[in-house]
């Protein structure tokens, strides 16, 4: 018998083009969270179990101008720089790092004050619809852990990183590991506490192997967490080839590309999820692909960082495995409606190109343009899958994480198709009215 | 005396870029909705007068967590396409102009819908913090008067443009004018009755001679708005150079580019204002600072349809002079705020490029991004001094065209530049709490 049963417009993605619309489901939640059957209009028992779930108090019945959409998995985010979103953005990087950034995550070594920002960060993300999200924390222990709790008690699937910083030459005295065994050590403890943690909350919560970047780690940090990730078969979290100086760092360092690197170490894993690449050569991407890692694709924070598109209809052509990420704070909004509309943006962008002094046809790259079904999917089953979980989809056999979405005013007849797209266009955060984390409400707006 | 006294912390543009933070002042209105002086700390007189405005209960008292913003001016933006704002975005131009837009704006000749759409969109002009706005009506002279109508009601600065669109070969049978002399003699009935409306109402209320574009009308036509625009000394309005198509139509059919045309038929007078400019050639800009006619720079609806960026730096540094528009529905949302952010995100990429197969030096147009400081001069000073209105700066002598906003949660100290920053990038609708126009409140949040 379902514990929670939803009846409303539902839409969903179907593959990487598709969305689905159905009209009017009943979406029956069991005990455990997952979604045991959807009923249509047409099925014989749609009448009965409309009425039973009524009768029995467990039917969530949606207005004339809500709508559920599964709710939304951010898969790159720096959670100590939520304070800061929004801040510094007409700085260069190595300003925006120096006064804003590193200053800021150093901060959070207070626990006091990492209980606060974690707080409010935590809850910020399911207000905005996100019910997973792979996070990067700071080089602190506690401060982690206590994102890690957080995460827990307010109901978010959250993979967290404890960052490693090791390199003296591009890490600030102030905000770097003392060592790369020190930096070791604590991981590996991290990872043990996380994981009790797992074990006795039962919810989804996972420690991640994190190096900053390849640039802020040494040879020997780099090494070490390629070790841990296969010894605790663990997701693995960096940023990759996301600018022209990084991308340019790794081949003056290492006399081989970003990716490459990576995958020296054995961080390429097919539990790893690599932030930008707008600077990925196709040999990367194919290095990628057959290491069946992931790209966090942070459409908002690559206009201020990468340099560059990331060509995304090309990559799922080639069947890459893509999300989408916040990048807070390189992103200014932690929210995926925003960034879905940036990423169909840039794209059509990379199409047109930008520069009007350039002939037409030199000016961009034909064929790049993507749909929002296509940002959707990003968004929502392609974040799960990067990230092995069973979510993201509204469908049978698939955990209950949801958002209930208002839909601005209409003022015309809309098809499915329309609603569709307007919801994706216009919501804001204050239009997420509800949102479910396995079966769970975790958000009410008011 | 002053008839309202607002006292709070206020950010207003000194010049195109830069932004004047002044805390704790009292900005005091007079009976005229004119801001007649503003006190700053310092000022002997400020305990007595905030003592006097407080006594008298005309003192408006903004919270810890408010601030004051000039309203905005959105300087192209289509009236009756606001019901299909956030649809359509993923289709080709042929297909979002005869699927959609051709097809809503032929609806608005039933006066009962005129009524409802023009409501609705005025209101969330003015919940978005735009206080003034040039605007696209339809061909209808009724639904027209209705848009113009609903401006004096609600208090928004509007000026209003009865569409020409006469040219068979581009304009379909359903929608368009039945000839170039019953078009411009509806125009003239339309100048009339807007006038009139002005001295009834003592409001800001114009009419504007407004071309679609080029392709849509006929010569004869476009001769008889230049001689219009002349005659009553009237704003004028039109898109140019918007796409590769448009710039491309002109030189086809004219065998000149599409601002000589438009120069030729007398439309490029020092009120006229002319959308998206994004294929315009350096000529172009040079004749458009020779006419001081503005360009509104629509950002987000470039995008789809423009075929490039902009360079708002550049024609800053050459003095041409220039405002924000949100363009409904070719941009999504009515939001300024959201336009400023993509200005600048767009000038980022215009000068990095966005395709990262070519070498990074080739790849873009170094030296063309903009600052938050740039964009909030479009949206503000920039469209004011377009429209000609004494109003888009908080300055004595100017009128109290205001926005008290929210800002968000702030867990870092901030400087009143990290504030300004804050407010620009973080700001959504429901965040915007009080809208003044000349003094008086026209929209208040819940
Ligand atoms: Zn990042
Ligand atoms: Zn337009």
């Amino acid at each position: 018998m379902a514990e929670l049963t939803i009846h409303g417009t539902y839409f969903s993605s179907k593959d990487p083009n598709h969305v689905q619309a159905v009209q009017d489901a009943l979406i029956m939640i069991d005990s455990k969270g997952i979604i045991a059957r959807i009923l249509h209009r047409k099925d014989p028992e749609y009448a009965k179990q409309l009425q039973v779930a009524r009768q029995q108090e467990r039917l969530v019945e949606l207005g004339a101008d809500q709508y559920l959409l599964p709710g939304f998995v951010d898969l790159h985010v720096h959670a100590p720089q939520w304070p800061q979103a929004g801040l510094a953005l007409d700085l260069p990087l190595a300003k925006w790092l120096n006064h804003y950034t590193f200053p800021l995550e150093a901060k959070l070594s207070d626990p006091t004050y990492a209980q606060k920002v974690y707080q409010d960060f935590v809850h910020n993300l399911l207000a905005n619809g996100t019910t997973a999200a792979l996070m990067f924390g700071t080089i602190h222990f506690s401060a982690n852990m206590i994102l890690a709790k957080e995460s827990v008690k307010q109901g978010l699937r959250g993979f967290v990183g404890q960052v490693v910083m090791d390199n003296p030459s591009t890490s600030p005295e102030y905000y770097r590991n003392s060592s790369a065994q020190a930096a070791l050590s604590s991981t590996e403890k991290f990872i043990h506490a996380v994981r009790d943690l797992q074990t006795q909350s039962g919810q989804t919560i996972e420690p991640v192997i994190t190096p900053r970047f390849v640039p802020s780690c040494t040879d020997e940090a780099l090494f070490g967490l390629g070790r841990l990730a296969h010894q605790y078969d663990l997701p693995v979290q960096s940023h990759l080839s996301e600018s022209n100086w990084e991308h340019g760092y790794a081949i003056e360092r290492f006399g081989q590309r970003d990716t490459e690197v990576m995958d020296h170490f054995g961080l390429l894993t097919k539990r790893a999820v690599m932030a930008h690449g707008t600077q990925l050569t196709k040999d990367d991407w194919r290095i990628l692909r057959e290491r069946h890692s992931a790209i966090a694709h942070c459409p908002i924070s690559n206009i201020y960082f990468g340099n560059g598109v990331l060509p995304v209809k090309q990559l799922l052509a080639l069947h890459n495995q893509l999300g989408l990420g916040s990048d807070i704070s390189g992103g200014y909004t932690p929210s995926l409606f925003h960034n879905a509309r940036q990423a169909v943006k840039s794209s059509q962008q990379l199409t047109d190109g930008v520069d009007n002094q350039l002939p037409a046809e030199k000016r961009g790259v034909a064929g790049s343009r993507i749909t929002m079904a296509n940002a959707f999917y990003l968004a929502t089953r392609g974040g799960a899958a990067a990230l092995g979980l069973k979510t993201g989809v509204i469908q049978a056999g698939y955990a209950a994480d949801l958002q209930v979405v208002k839909m601005h005013r209409a003022l015309m007849p809309l098809s499915t198709a329309d609603i569709f797209q307007r919801l994706m266009y216009q919501t804001e955060q204050t239009d997420i009215e509800t949102v479910f984390v396995n079966g769970q409400p975790v958000y009410q707006r008011n």
